[in-house]
């Protein structure tokens, strides 16, 4: 990585120590924010324009430029060739190439702190819809189960002793209840996220009078941040998202236990299909459940990224974005 | 604590063990519930009556039996004396002392299980109200704040270097936003927590034709719960509520951290009051704002509360409650 | 609580404020340290002495009266009618009752930062004694059993599918390994924690030469701090053996999840005597394992506290302790 | 994946669904295994050799096969181009590839549950002496710079208020112990590390008798595991490791902490070097401590793997390995 390439660099006379701009290079993390960076980099190019900052056939170079960057998005080779601290200098770099020194002109009005922040939001919204249709998904898998096997009755157990018999039906609808309010959780979580940071530049607001309504509307967003400070430092619904996806994880590991329990040849009342269960090297008798035991095994996972955004979160204060 | 004082025993020959009985009495935690417990007692007492499961004389002298209980809500001799497995136990157990055997009529139709998650669930309503209630003084301070220094001007930072000035009063916002999301949190949680479990005893349903709708309106419930598998088992609102209090520690911690760096001599922005500082034993000059670095230091024990519910509630099945 | 009950008090010209009072006392944590506290007190007294910095007559005087407010540890009167900020604080207030004016000498070249350090290491020392034994206690148990029933084999089970059968003392014993390796690192840690802080004063070290490797034999420990920067504010001790006493209790959840498991009707290999079992209110047959849903449950706490001390390290810089 | 590829397979007659068969792949995971796997490979066809239970030719072939493929280590197009369920089952099919059915006999008396514990003390123990010579280098850092200058004071700070002065040196000694502290524990951790678990089967031992004294001595490993079941089981070791990893990411942070600070125009203490800093886009005047922010950030996500994997261990019993 040369220095020309990073957005920043004025009063350094030193070349970064070549470990420490690996250490800093963000570019394998943030390369899945790649799409959602240029959308939102047409969204400001468009208030750059009808604020007048930039001439109109200039927005319509920059975002033609954007377009074939974007075209690129499944071309590993694209990304893997040139060095990039960030996805926003590395959209940046390849816009200049594309349309030379107008595409510059884009960084107008915007700092890498509220474009990270608008990026990460539109990312996030689209993680949700995607789990949210997921776990409707098993909620229609549960109706299905409950439906095909109305009569069957299962022994109710508390502290894992039989106590009163019950539907099965009755068993797969209390799963179905979980998974209702994690689909309730998640939606008021996207209603947090979707707002829009962009305008509040480093920390203190841009000067330029862009009118962020529009912008909003642009992008989808159903309101705008109110206060710049909090608008670049605010991760909340990152934490709100990964509670919400631990409870998520709490339920498929509950059920995933109990799939286990009552597929064992002492309960017997289950029997998972040859298509989701392994055999043994040693035993060839056996059909384990790695399926159900990776699901509960992976919830763990997820809640130690609770733990590691909190602790992440509470180190950053404002003044430090 | 001899066996004749728990609600269960039929099968048993021999007597628990002494530190078995220690260490399974819930009675020091529980304890917080007895306000709550003896309301969701008069309601489930009121419904029995309306179903005729019981007289409407019977039912008045258990309520009044049970008002004569309450009014020792403040007198901590009266818990401290009984022995009790549990607050539950030791509710009815004081009853029965009071109105005899018909005390015992108002375990019909419910079990430890719904009554537990029926108070649980009246308790934590109260907790979130008195939460939002501080959140909200607090936003009012910062308004306060913000306004008594309207004129006042910081620097603003990013990454700990200065880097453009903004209003004092800015900054105050930045803080009042961050609350604002937090009592918003709350408020949605609290409409999660606000269900009437009662009526699914152990986990299969209560086979009395008990008005659940009814319960749930003198209870303050905004509606009742649809599978009572389900229902006995969710504690999905605490992780939620310890959750949201996670977020409130981040944000209060950041503020204290800003607080504790802009008093620092170095910064000397902010002077602490007397009243919230302390001084030192060998340095008389010092002034030590531990008041802020608590707020800090406590964050660190609302997250390590979210990670021990998560992995409490993975570990208990259905089956299991 | 009065200011001249405070240690400091020196510049401040306005009384704390009461609920800042309240919110900064933290005698309802550290009095469990009471008696540490006046042993590593007499220890103090007893260099102060032999450095000649008070005579041997006062130090005879305050030795004393250490050990009459000691005489009171088992008086939880005692501790509730005096308000005090801290153990320190109450301990000094207690011995300038008792000697006048020479029980304050005893703060000579110590402050609170290394005091604490201090009583929390002798404290520590303790409960890693007591923990190992307990958990020595466990491992004779599981031998017991082992040979009580030197002939019962029981399924090995890999992915709860039978796989091969075992011995039952094979299976008694693979949980003796597991303690084993749990009182391996309590005694590593043993190690770490057994190191005398004391002469750290608030940070910079104490000027008066006090001879601390006297003071440490007087208190057993085995070597003395070498920086006293590190000492005063060095908490990792805490962390280690809070992550110690987690894998504890991963192995007993292990250990009662297979026993809760193998008391099940349907795999019927055990049965949990009445001694340590809970029966049902609403169905008298049952048998519950509570005393193994609680060892299991506990768990989730003590992971819990890793991760609010970590965090609370963490935030915590050598420069404000 | 074709189920001819799985090292089991027996009773099942329907193929792996595709998205079953994606989600249970470990490849991806344990690929990083490679190297040890072979190397224990290796060891352990020697010491069926020695048993007799293959002949001396046949293990000749096997290590040259094994050592064929160990060839290819640097060559991702290799592992890319061959799906497999694991790196156990990769290695095995490459050899297989190589030496024919001779290949098929290395898994004689092993199963993948030893296999794996094997492998994971192996590469555990190479990323521990990598990890300690690396806190090793920053301790002679440290040395360095308090070497260069030890003249140099700094204000000692309690409570982020100035208390005593202190010498620069001995501020970088307090890290140099923390450091020492970190590499103690590391080195106690290898020494539990490095016990071989292989002979233990699935779970109730080989029945074959391999001198497992002599493959240890040949991996290296100081000791042989004691008990079949608890070794296929034991992790112990990993949360072990990763709470040590937890305090030196404290260590790391506190010290990036005070640098961050301590660079502040406020405090002005350090300069950091152009070498590691970075810019800003548009305050061309800011030097920012991205490199200290990212050493501080990074110390949730190792907090967060500590839950992970207590979280994970708990949900294990021994039973489920």
């Amino acid at each position: 990585m040369t220095k020309s390439r990073n957005l920043w660099g004025g009063r350094f006379s030193q070349e970064a120590d070549p470990s420490f701009a690996t250490f800093n290079n963000s570019f394998a993390f943030d390369r899945r924010l790649f799409a959602v960076d240029i959308r939102a980099s047409v969204a400001h190019c468009n208030g750059l324009a009808a604020a007048g900052v930039i001439g109109q056939e200039e927005a319509d170079k920059i975002n033609a430029g954007l377009q074939t960057v974007l075209d690129h998005a499944d071309d590993s080779a694209y990304f893997d060739q040139m060095a990039s601290e960030d996805v926003h200098s590395f959209v940046e770099a390849r816009l200049v190439e594309i349309v030379g020194d107008a595409g510059r002109k884009l960084h107008t009005g915007r700092s890498r702190n509220d474009q990270v922040a608008t990026d990460l939001r539109l990312w996030l919204r689209e993680a949700i819809d995607q789990l949210s249709n997921g776990v409707r998904s098993t909620q229609a898998a549960l109706l299905d189960f409950a439906d095909a096997n109305s009569a069957a009755v299962l022994p109710g157990y508390t502290h894992l002793q039989r106590a009163q018999p019950i539907l099965f039906a009755h068993w797969c609808l209390a799963y179905f209840e979980m998974l209702a309010r994690d689909r309730e959780r998640l939606s008021e979580i996207r209603h947090r996220v979707n707002v829009l940071p962009l305008g509040s530049a480093a920390l203190a607001g841009s000067s330029f009078t862009i009118d962020r309504d529009a912008v909003a509307r642009e992008l989808g967003f159903e309101s705008v941040s109110r206060n710049s400070v909090d608008a670049v430092s605010d991760r909340d619904f990152c934490v709100e998202f990964v509670g919400a996806c631990s409870l998520i994880m709490v339920h498929l590991s509950r059920l995933a236990e109990e799939v286990i329990l009552y597929s064992t040849s002492e309960f017997g009342f289950f029997e998972l299909s040859d298509a989701v269960a392994t055999g043994s090297s040693l035993m060839p008798q056996k059909k384990n459940p790695d399926s159900m035991e990776l699901v509960r095994g992976k919830a763990g996972r997820v809640f130690g990224h609770t733990v590691s955004l909190l602790t992440m979160l509470k180190g950053f204060s404002c003044c430090e974005m």
